[in-house]
Parts: C-alpha cells; structure tokens; sequence
C-alpha cells in the first residue's frame, strides 16, 4: 500500500460565475430528471444489482482498519439513515433509467467503458474505497485505501488520485442529493505529508463532504469543508 | 475514444499559506538536490534509455491529428529548444540519483508501483499523452487523447482524469524547471463541455502551463493559466 502523502482541504464551487456569463455548462437536475423525490432518487441509484460486480463491498486486499471502518459505517446504515453507495465498472450499469440533456447523451458503442476510479480493476493495486451517504445531511464519507498504481513522488499516492476520488465523492454526493452532476470548479490545498514511519503500510482516508452551498443553476456548486486525514497502519 | 467534456483553467499556486503557519509539506529543490543546473537536470531527467518502455511515444491507438501536433512540437525540440519528456512505468524508474529528503524517502519494497498517469496499460483505454517541455520559459505544453477508461459521466471523461493529468504535468514542469516537486493548491474551474456531434471521435487537449509565480519556499508555487482546449475529429 502506498504512504499517502498529504492531507487535502478541498472546495468544489460555483466561484467566479460572471453575472451574464454564459453558463457552458448544461444545467441538470437528477430528482427532476427521474420526476422523483431525493428518497426515490437514492433508492434507485443504491439498489442491489445481482449482475455485475460491486466493487464497494470488501476484498482481501483490504486491511483490518478499513475494514473496521468500513463495519462501523455498515452499522449506521441499519441505524443512523446512512447509506453505502454501489459503485460499478462504469455508470453505464449503474445509472439505470438516467436521462442526460441531449448534449450529453452517450453514444451507445460497444466500447469497454470504465469509471475513472475504477479503472484499476486488480484488487488492491489501485483505488479501494467505498463511499457512505447520509441522505438527510446531503453529507457523504469515502474511505479510502490507495494501492501502488496511484504513484507520484515514489512511494506516495499522487495528488491527481486523489483529487479524481474527491472529485468522484463530490459528484456522487451532489448527485445523490439532486443537487448536480458536473464539477464547475474544485480547488485543493494539500496541507500535510505523510509521516515516514507509515512506510509500506494501510493508509485510510475518509472525505466528510458537506455540500452547504445552494447551487444557483443545477450545476454541482458545493461549498463544504472535505479532509483527507488519517494514517492508520495495516497491522 | 471519450468525448472530453470541459475547457478548464488551472490554476496552481501557493495561496493562503498564512505567515507564520507551519509548512507541513517538505522543503524540496530538484536542482539543488542534484547540486546541479536546470539544463543538467532536464539532460539528466530526459535522456533515453534503452530499458523500459517510454510511454510518451506514439503506438497504434494515436489518432491522426494527436499525431499530427505530435510531430509539430518534435520539430520544435529540433529547432526551438523544446525538450519531449520521456516517460517510463513508474517515478523510480526514472529519476535516477534522485534523493529525495528524508521524510519522503521511498521504501525499496517490490511491489509493482505504477505512476498513476501510466496505471493503465493497455494503449488507447487510458491515458494518451505526451509532454514538452521549454526550459527558456519553463513551459510544458501536454498533448492528450483520453481512452474510454477515464470515464465519468457516460461518454465523458471524469473530471479527475483531468485533473490528474494537469497535475501531472504540473509537477513534471515544476520539477524540470528545478522550483518544486509536490503540489500545493491547485484550482480547477471547468467551463465547457465538448458538443456532442464528437460523439465517439477522439479529442486533444494541450495543457499549456506557464509557471510565472516565484516560489517561497522550494514548494511547488505556481500562478499560470493552463488550458486544456481542442476537440479535433479523429477521423
């Protein structure tokens, strides 16, 4: 497992849309799209498939502490109203029903099409993580285990993989609270590398995304504080 | 090949790091590392090598026009002073004698790293792209053609992808141009989506990236418009 190099304070926003600007951006609402409530929406998108595989439930590969975690969180799903969201090989399978704008419609080829942050299909190796959702907070945890294909600087995890997997919690968590889909503006500041007795073992993150903003066109426009923190040795 | 779905502006910089704040991420200068010079670390960095494969060269899922601007900015290495970035599997396989401090030092274990930006291997699904370099004005210019695996919204490339790979060739500029290493902030505002009449058609983006910020502190310290623009029919 990689030592994950820092710790990220992220803002997705709708900062600096210019009064009179043209809004390039399609404007998108998931709950009016379906015509259904958030609740229906989260229904939907959290459903059990039996086809396909679910790569939000555990491997081996994963270490006793996100497995620990990722147990606590399983009990607020029975619980507290969270929910733990699917994720597929590509929201192509997962989005069952969807209806995208015109101009975003996708082409219906053949082609092996992969979400991004499941694009590393060996287990371990890539992204582990599994994404919690708790409707009524419109807030979503992601616990997080990098393997050694998210290099950058040798032996840490790259800031691009994790900032595609604060980008993925966000939209998924704008998504589920039918507040958006596309990503208008996202802003890191790594604040921490990783202490270097943490050398070859787990690191879990956990991203608390709490959108407070209110989108002012349909377009993912999130305000909330998102830390990746943590640091938990495998064993 | 995906339909790329955004322009976006790029900005990395070192904002808000408050007087007095403890800087938690690692003081770091490529050049002074090597005890060396930008030339001899951009010799050092892109010289061939006979072992391993450089993925910044063209294969068969390269669509003409990636091609096409491909071999205009070789002719610029030959005449113009650009540098083509090589680049291999993984970090480690590349920057050799580099020494890193010590709270960043890479354990020796086995594992299979991958830099995360070449984690996909087989060509045309992931990541296309090929980064030169200008020392003058330590510019990179990033040419890129996403794979189907880099999806987000169907049909799209994941806002992530982007971002990793701006990152990417960020922390490749910075470290070339002997100022940094590791990202501080970075900023992403996405402004345009691609039309939809591209629908199955490959895409280039050129990531122009201008470092004209001095850093503060040997961190990656940035303040530059990138652009990732373009849309060019793949046939």
């Amino acid at each position: 497992m990689l030592r994950r190099g820092f710790q990220a304070a992220v803002i997705l926003g709708h900062h600096g849309a210019r009064p009179g600007a043209t809004h390039l951006l399609p404007r998108f609402n998931p709950a009016s799209a379906f015509g259904s409530s958030m609740e229906s929406l989260v229904s939907r998108f959290c459903q059990e498939m039996t086809e396909g595989k679910n790569y939000a439930l555990p491997n081996a590969s994963w270490g006793p502490d996100m497995l620990s975690l990722y147990h606590e969180f399983l009990e607020k799903t029975k619980t507290d109203g969270w929910v733990r969201v699917p994720s597929f090989r590509s929201n192509r399978d997962h989005i069952r029903g969807f209806k995208l704008p015109l101009e975003l419609s996708a082409n219906s080829d053949k082609s092996d099409w992969r979400l991004f942050t499941r694009c590393i299909e060996r287990e371990g190796q890539g992204y582990e993580y599994v994404i919690f959702f708790q409707p009524s907070e419109k807030k979503s945890i992601c616990l997080f285990q990098p393997g050694p294909y998210l290099e950058g600087v040798p032996g840490f995890a790259h800031g691009g993989s994790l900032a595609a997997l604060i980008d993925e919690t966000f939209s998924k968590t704008a998504y589920l609270s039918g507040e958006g889909l596309l990503t208008v503006n996202f802003n890191i500041r790594f604040k921490k590398h990783f202490p270097p007795d943490a050398a070859g073992r787990g690191f879990i993150s956990t991203l608390d995304t709490v959108p407070s903003g209110k989108p002012t066109d349909n377009h993912l426009a999130y305000r909330g504080p998102t830390a990746a923190q943590g640091g938990v040795p495998k064993k």
